[in-house]
């Protein structure tokens, strides 16, 4: 039997600053602007004084609000970034803190598959709903990109990315046609090194080695690495879930990809054969927001009014690592 | 019905350096060595040239060999540390990679409850194998506690930590009476403050505010907070945990606690009033592991013949977050 659990509601934030190519120019200069608007990305939000912690509890209020429960209604917080709030302890906790949640109701930890997280979340909350572990769950997804890209040294690589927030509520549902019908992923570790930030954990000794610590504290990112595998793998990927879902790609009414790159959402859509206005796609306005991209665009496309009861949704991505994976879920 | 999955081999692995007290006396000097000695941790193992990979693909291997499998039979691979290789990806697919394990044999991530970790995974881990996401699963965690030990200002601090680091392989079982009877996790983040290490993520901007980054980028323990919500919690935490699975204190063979501080561990035991000599107690040895404490003691006991065919294990601990935690399992 499949498990029975709906998303009862959604929700997003954005930082309040915009950058368009001219606020690039005036800013890294007009070589930077111009190699940043190749990538198709037109704009994104960085933070100023917005933290990772303040746009995860803005986009889980959004979502608690549209789920219509309280706080104390969650017995299941996970924090699904690939980046976390500080090192020590996990970011889940600090969540569930400042949403004033009160002590001993919930459960909260953090699962990180990088831009996979929020698909990640979404399969362990429906698994420990169903095992009757939780009954509410809120995931949340909150990144800070703008922190570590590489303007200097590589502006058609940071060009693609921005900070954002995305969170959902799922809850266990009476009806037994809605949920997750198939969760799928795969890693392909040999290309462990195409998206990295080396500096931040136990590989690089801050205090003793602080020069390399230095070196490697920004995001760099091999695209024809993860170009290579997806070209290879990524149809016979998708072909698998929708076979363990029982779906045609006909009977999918929304793609709910991960935002990688303008190019990289055109090559799925071409690889894996779907109509483009299946595809939520809003990488040019807001770039890849890493682990947020997901759960934002999902968001976007219910306020959109794109996804009605019953509809079907298939969740798509590409995550360092590298990873594919990928959610069938019916409404 | 509980799911049925056996724990079908253990690992551990240690970095070869001891540090005694007569170490802590030539490094840090006599007056550290003294308020060393009196937290009771007499030795402790520190990485030199081992990386936490390293340890982790031994603690694998360990494991693997144990269960005696191959590492392509493993298509699920779970990371349970509390801090990270690096900063991105997440640390699963390294192992995945060091392993050797084929490209898209398995699902690679990362869960992180900082020191409960190890029984998050655990759960998960159950979870997925049976809604027949997965089969065999590995799960380790690594750890370099003294990467980030405050021995210059809190020598007490941080003669508790020491590095290793250590996995199991879980597997889906015919034999519907063993495995996971019951988990438990309830998170208090009045306390978030109370363990940290705040440089590392996206709180502190590395590059625009090096000197705060500097100035937390040590761990640091307030144990009266720890030790106020353990006092006031932990008791009716157990009780509802082995409410959940069925069995009385007496029922229970072995009790794998993390291992949190000499007295930590006395509190816990005088606490919840079980007979001492059911406790796996290894921390004057080897000190706190962080999420590598739980499967180090586990394989301790294993290899010391203390976990027969058929026994109980209750797991049990306390997170910084502050979470508590714990699983009753049947062998």
């Amino acid at each position: 039997m499949q498990p029975s659990v709906s998303i009862i509601g959604t929700g997003a934030a954005l930082p309040n600053t915009v950058w368009t190519t001219q606020k690039l120019r005036d800013t890294f200069g007009d070589d930077a602007a111009k190699q940043a608007e190749t990538t198709g990305v037109l704009s994104r939000r960085y933070c100023s004084s917005e933290s990772q912690i303040d746009m995860a509890c803005d986009a889980a209020r959004a979502a608690i609000g549209a789920a219509d429960i309280g706080v104390n209604d969650i017995d299941l917080v996970l924090s699904a970034s690939a980046v976390p709030y500080q090192t020590l302890p996990s970011t889940a906790p600090l969540v569930m803190s400042r949403l004033g949640m009160a002590d001993g109701v919930a459960a909260a930890f953090d699962v990180n598959s990088t831009c996979l997280s929020f698909l990640t979340a979404l399969e362990v909350a429906t698994r420990m709903i169903c095992a009757q572990q939780a009954r509410t769950a809120l995931i949340v997804s909150s990144e800070i990109a703008s922190r570590a890209l590489p303007w200097r040294t590589d502006p058609c690589t940071a060009a693609l990315f921005g900070d954002g927030a995305g969170a959902v509520i799922v809850r266990k549902s009476v009806d037994d046609s809605v949920g997750l019908k198939a969760a799928q992923m795969r890693t392909y570790p040999s290309a462990y090194d195409a998206c990295s930030i080396g500096a931040g954990g136990t590989r690089i000794d801050y205090h003793t080695n602080p020069e390399e610590f230095a070196r490697q504290a920004w995001f760099a990112m091999d695209g024809k690495e993860l170009f290579r595998l997806s070209s290879r793998h990524f149809k016979g990927f998708v072909a698998d879930l929708l076979d363990k879902a029982g779906w045609s790609l006909d009977d999918v009414d929304v793609i709910v990809p991960h935002q990688a790159s303008p190019a990289g959402l055109t090559h799925m859509i071409k690889q894996v054969g779907v109509a483009p206005q299946k595809v939520v796609n809003i990488v040019a306005e807001y770039g890849n927001q890493i682990a947020a991209s997901l759960p934002v665009a999902l968001d976007h496309a219910m306020q959109g009014g794109r996804i009605q009861q019953g509809a079907k949704i298939l969740f798509l991505g590409t995550s360092a690592g590298v990873s594919f994976g990928g959610v069938a879920w019916q409404t």
